[in-house]
Parts: structure tokens; sequence; C-alpha cells
């Protein structure tokens, strides 16, 4: 067990931030409304899955909708909190702990958020080990627990229970539309489980890989080193591309971010042209117009200058940035995850050909 | 108390198809579901207000979506049943009688339904004493009772609960986009209400009512008087227009059936047009420009030949047809209710003029 406080909180926004390949919500954000509540007083206790009682009921909570609402609607800061709440009240008992859905951004932040608001602990571990568009692609559902019951809250006090339906698909469908409505972005809890279950769904210890490749990012900022050394030793990655942003194309539509950004090549990389494609989150990477990396490996892009994510909301012309690719968690390369996963699930007729063997 | 038969429901579908003012869904399609469930041996009884008990609990019940969507996807029939029992496990107690949400063509006999497949009674009395298009439209609200929970289930299997809100605006909101969701029509429980909530906000003797103009048009036919005067007579209302259905304009969005429909005059009314406007239900009637009826007075358009009701999804060129005025509920002219179901609530910068000054 260990306890968050300022300083880990910025690494984890940072490293988050890098391994959200763009989507989670802006870090930025999270961190300042996390950085309030431990000022004031409040305490995150963060256990690992081994100190997780197996018969704990655990919940998974975060922010749903599009991150380039998030920068503009500002939140209250109990959306989540209330959503844990409503469904809390719906299953009739309180929840030991919660569990974040994804390693990204903001998302890493608001189950802290939660967890100090009802004085619980969160588990290091998530959903994701990086973040993604969709309900379905938490591994949770991937390797069979229900996705029902789930609750939904906004700002103005809208309460939704999804207490059964057909499949996480039919729930994200459902939920998506609700966020929409409710002004683009909402609070979620879902995956009510146990902690055995947990142990066998989750991806393990990805708060305090977070926490890291921002101590790293930290360190090379203060020794003035290059930050790409910093991520690509503490992530395990590698170098995809290095650039300026040239173009960006993005829509707000059903509650994502959608588009592609355009980067031309710098240094080892000039003539050469990356186009990378995002929902929310980074979905498949071309240099010159052959693939590189695909969904789920992660494709992170980082301010060159101070190791900062640069997040999908945030992508804008001029900016000097590398690319790294990080191989995603055995867990996503599964038959059964890659269904949900794969590049085919996101409407890219490609194999998915792990970062490793494409270099 | 009395007992619903197969003679009783023909009566109904046409006398409630008449009051729906075009909306409340197909009465046709209403009556087959019902038709088959007294076949089976199901017994409908229908009690009146008057023979409520103070502290009984009592839902409404009802589809929701466009009318245009419910003769296209045939429904399971049991997507409202699972509504109230869905709505029952949230609250945690079973209901006494179900009471419609508005007299108008299926959704007069859904609850009718779902009585007799949760072996209840349904109360002779609606919220609105005629079809609306939206959830605040309804008097149980206007009144004062609140809307939450409301529970709202498709035939996949999909349910969700409404459990708190903002009001019945923001529960119309996200329900409908649900609706949408789910294929453009759902079933839905909601104003979950006391016996003596009833009695202090439903329009009374709306179901019998609805029996009796229909009983009235079947006699007209078996006699082949005009169906016309029969409706008057039985209604209460007067004759806006008679004619041929020379054009129809209609569009299926946002989960209602929204246009016009323009009537070249016959008879008394040859050489005038009638437009009627409508979203579900029929809103406004002009004659040559001039309006002659608007909102919350029922503007009903009838078959000329047999007296059959034309609901907004079955308005078709060259429909020989008569339209009636009838005057609504005292319940809806008041000033809190207008402010709901008056011109202005549907976007008409009409004053109400009730039927009887206009004429």
């Amino acid at each position: 067990m260990w306890t968050i406080d300022a300083d880990a909180l910025e690494s984890i926004a940072i490293g988050a931030g890098i391994l959200g390949t763009g989507g989670g919500g802006n870090p930025y954000l999270g961190k300042l409304s996390a950085r309030r509540l431990l000022r004031s007083g409040k305490r995150v206790e963060v256990v690992s899955l081994d100190e997780v009682d197996d018969d704990w009921r655990i919940v998974t909570v975060g922010g749903m909708g599009a991150p380039t609402i998030t920068i503009e609607k500002i939140s209250r800061g109990t959306e989540t909190y209330e959503a844990m709440r409503a469904l809390e009240s719906y299953i009739g008992r309180k929840v030991d702990a919660v569990i974040p859905a994804e390693i990204g951004g903001a998302n890493s932040i608001e189950p802290m958020i939660v967890a100090a608001q009802a004085g619980i602990p969160v588990i290091d571990a998530d959903g994701m080990g990086r973040a993604f568009p969709t309900m379905p692609m938490i591994t949770y559902f991937i390797y069979g627990l229900s996705c029902y019951p789930c609750a939904v809250c906004d700002e103005k006090g809208n309460k939704i229970v999804y207490t059964e339906g057909v499949d996480a698909h039919w729930l994200e469908r459902l939920s998506r539309t609700a966020a929409v409505q409710m002004g683009g972005h909402a609070g979620a809890a879902v995956a009510y489980m146990t902690g055995a279950d947990a142990k066998r769904t989750a991806i393990r210890d990805t708060l305090s890989w977070a926490k890291r490749v921002g101590d790293s990012v930290r360190d090379a900022r203060f020794r003035r080193e290059d930050p790409l050394d910093a991520v690509l030793e503490s992530t395990g990655g590698t170098v995809l591309f290095c650039g300026k942003i040239a173009g960006v194309d993005r829509r707000t539509v059903d509650g994502w971010a959608r588009g592609s950004v355009t980067i031309e090549g710098t240094d080892d990389y000039a003539g050469s042209t990356m186009d990378v494609a995002f929902q929310n989150e980074n979905l498949v990477a071309w240099v010159d117009g052959s693939v590189v990396t695909t969904v789920p490996d992660l494709i992170c892009i980082v301010n060159r200058d101070d190791g900062e994510p640069v997040t999908t909301e945030m992508l804008r012309y001029g900016y000097r940035i590398f690319v790294v690719g990080i191989p995603c968690s055995p867990m996503l390369r599964t038959p059964e995850a890659l269904e949900v996963v794969g590049p085919p699930a996101f409407g890219y007729d490609l194999p998915f050909v792990p970062l490793e063997v494409v270099r």
C-alpha cells in the first residue's frame, strides 16, 4: 500500500497521459481536481491486487464522453462519485475499493478522486493497460464479468442505472447516447466485481507503472536530459517517429473525438510523414503510407520539449513531438481480446502485428 | 368495475384512436395483442377512480417512440410489462394497479395488456385525456407528482432505470434518446403514485369515454348511418372540416413522427384547404391559413367511410376524412397546464383560444 501525495499525482498525470495513447481525458484538469482534494486533507491510498481480499466488492469508476468536451465543460467534480453511490444504492451495499477502467489521463485520476471522496482505497490495476474508447474493450468484460448494473450521472443531478441488458456493446450504445445528451461528458460506475474477479481480469500494477513513467520524465526535465530517452526506458517502448504536427482533422461526433493527425518528420525522420488515426485514443500509425503500429499496441504522442503527453484534444499545428510505440499487455493480445480491441474492431481491415515483429 | 371483453376492446380501439388525436401508437396492432391475450383466457378488469384505495400503489405504463416505427417494428409484447417489473424491482414492492398515461391508440390498450399479464386492474382514467408526444405533458407531473423513478425496456432485454433527475423534461430527453437507440420504440413505466395521488392528478373515466365513442361508431356502422354524427354526439365535438387528403409531409426524427397533412375540402368545405401540423399528435389546424384549433384541444382525423381513426402514421393521399375538434379536459386548460401543453410549448407563437370560443 502506498499513499498518493501531490508529488506522486504530478508523476501519475504525466505517465497516465502518455500511456493513455491520446485518450482518457485531459490529465491536467484531472490533476487539478485531485490536487485540490489532497490540499483539503483527503488521502488516497493505493493497494496492489495482492493486498485485495477475494471477497471485497469493487467497482470501476471514471468519466465517459469525448475528451474534447472535458476541456470546455468543466465538471462539477462529484459526477463520478454520485455514479458510484447510485450503483451502491441499487445493489444495496457499499463497495470496498475502486479500480480504474483505464490508464489514461483524467480516467486514471478520477478513481483516486472518488476513492478519496468515499474514504476507500484505489487498486493499482486497470482494465486496459492503456485507454480505449468503448466499454466492451475493458478486460473485465472481455474476460467474462458482467457489465450490469452500470450507473451514469451528470453534473445536473440526472442519474441512470442500466440494470440489465444484452451485452457491453448495448450498454456502450445506450450509455454513450445518454452521456451525449448530458452534455458530452458524464460520470460512470460499472463492473461491480469481487476481489477474486479483479485478480483474474485486471491488468496489474498499472498505476505504479504510470507513476514510474512520470517520475522518469520529471527526472529528465530536472537533469535537462532528453525526455524521449526517459520515456523509452521507463515504458519499454520504441521510437516510431519524431516530427512536427502539420495538420489535425478532429471532429466531436457521437460522443467521441474522431480524426487524424499528420506529422512531418524531423531529425532521422526528415522527409517522411506519419499519419495517426484516432477515436479518442490513437488507433493506427502509418509512416509514408505503411502501417507501423496498430491497436491494441500503444501509440503515444509526447511533447519533445518537456515530455508532456499530447492528448487527442490538445493536438495542434506546430507542436514538436515524438511518437513512441509500446507493446500492450499480453491480456490484450489473446484471440478473445483481439476480437474486441484489434484493428478490425475499429473498422480497419488490418491484421494485428505486434510492435516487436513490425520493427 | 367492469371487465374488458373482445367487444369492449374493439370499441376502445376505435374510440381511443379517435381521442388520441393522431398519436398514441397504432390502435390496430394494440388491439391484436390484447385480443390474443383475451383469447388465452386472461381477464382485464377496469376500476373507476372511486373504487381505488387511497393507499394503493399505482404506476403508469405505455410505449414510447414514434408511431411510424410501431407499424414496422413489431413489439415482443412484453417490453412494457418488463418495464413495470423493473420499476417494481427498483422500488422494492409490487404495484396494485396500472393507469394509462394517455388515451390514444395503442397506449390505451398497452396498460390493459400489462394489467392482464400482471393480474392487476387498470384504472379508468389517464394523464392527458387525449395523447401528447412528451412526458412532461402528463397531468401527473403537471400537478406535482415526481416522474422518478422511471423504467424503460426494449424487446432485446435492455433495461434502464432513471432513478433521479432534474425534471420531466430531462427524463423525456434521456429516455427518448434511449428509445431511439433501442430501435425507435420501447416500453416505459413511470409515475409511481398512490391512489390518492391518482384521484388528485388523473383525468377521470377516459377509458369508458373511449369505449362509448367506439360503441357509437360501431353502432352507426351497423345502422349504416354517418359515422360523423356518431363521433360528434359521443365526443361533444364539433366538425372542423371534411375533405380528401391531398398531401402528407412526414418524417421520423428524434423519436417522433413530425410533419403536416393538407386536406382539400369537399361537401360544405369545397374550395377550402385545411392544414394540420403534428408531432405524433395533431397540434394546430388551419383553414385557408386561419387557425381553427390548437393544442391542448383535440384535433381528430377520422375516416369518413367507416369512422375509423386515421392516426399520424396512417395518413395518406386520397383518404376521405372528416376532422373533429373536441374541447380538452379542464385540467389541461389551467395556467400551469397551458404552460406545458399550449401552442408555445410546441414552438407555435399562438395563444390558446378554446375551441368553443373560436367557433
